[in-house]
């Protein structure tokens, strides 16, 4: 152990969740924030959300009559009010915990970014995690309902697998 | 999120690092100390080390030529040995950082304490998360040599379906 180099200040950490519409995201982000992140040591909480990407012009293109321009743009649509409401909710949620610790002073609020991204939940998650420079990447046990996580796998289990930094897994 | 209650003050964590003979429970541990655990934030840092149980008499009677009682306890006084030697260079570890800590003076001292336990190692990192009442666990990707992993599964893995805590995985 010769030669060891200890971290002698410990800089403020990127702290990177992934939120999504589920509970387990909620109660991942509430340990985080209860348990790990601390404002006083200048933490940063990069909260991730990632929707998935439009219907594309292939779908179009092989069941027009189903999907047509205006269904995909309401799809569209939607898929951004859910991604305002799930960003939403976890900023309240951050607000909350700053607000009721005693120790986090107005010159150590908690420094929270937001950040919202299309694509495949997996990869998008592993890839910001490295273009971020995250510390550690926070999530859920899960990230799909269970239909959609039998038949691509669990978000979780890849990013455990692939994501560069460590991964901390908050379960219910 | 109503009725929200925030953790107001934040008591020291109880913070599990499983470590073994391998490399990557020393990047777990040195990882935890320069990341995570933080000695004036009352934090308890948690060495479990689970070694291996001592080979049966049922082994003994199968195979009496080979596992004679002499070489059964050579076995088990080495399987000692091992686990003295990890502890001590886990601990030694914790020393060095906590040291090189400005911040954490003589009243900010990591708590560390040790433990080790005999028997299968996933069961009992997951029994002892559990016992001890970790906040979290943290550890190394794997936790078996490769041949081993692939017969008996990765103990990592396992604590991830079956710890009662959050799992924190460190990678190479």
């Amino acid at each position: 152990m010769g030669g060891e180099t200890a971290a002698a200040t410990k800089p403020g950490r990127r702290i990177l969740v992934a939120v999504d519409e589920g509970d387990e995201s909620v109660q991942a982000l509430r340990w985080c924030l209860g348990t790990f992140a601390a404002a006083s040591r200048g933490d940063t909480l990069i909260l991730l959300y990632v929707r998935p990407p439009p219907p594309t012009y292939s779908v179009l293109d092989a069941s027009g009559y189903l999907f047509t321009e205006e269904v995909t743009a309401a799809i569209d649509r939607y898929s951004r009010e859910v991604a305002d409401a799930v960003v939403e909710k976890a900023q309240k949620l951050c607000t909350l915990y700053s607000k009721d610790q005693d120790v986090d002073e107005s010159d150590h609020e908690m420094k929270v970014e937001v950040k919202v991204a299309v694509g495949d939940a997996r990869a998008v998650i592993c890839h910001m995690a490295d273009k971020l420079g995250a510390d550690v990447l926070v999530m859920g046990s899960h990230g799909y309902g269970f239909f959609k996580r039998a038949l691509l796998g669990s978000v979780s289990d890849y990013c455990l697998r692939n994501a560069s930094c460590p991964v901390l897994i908050v379960k219910p």
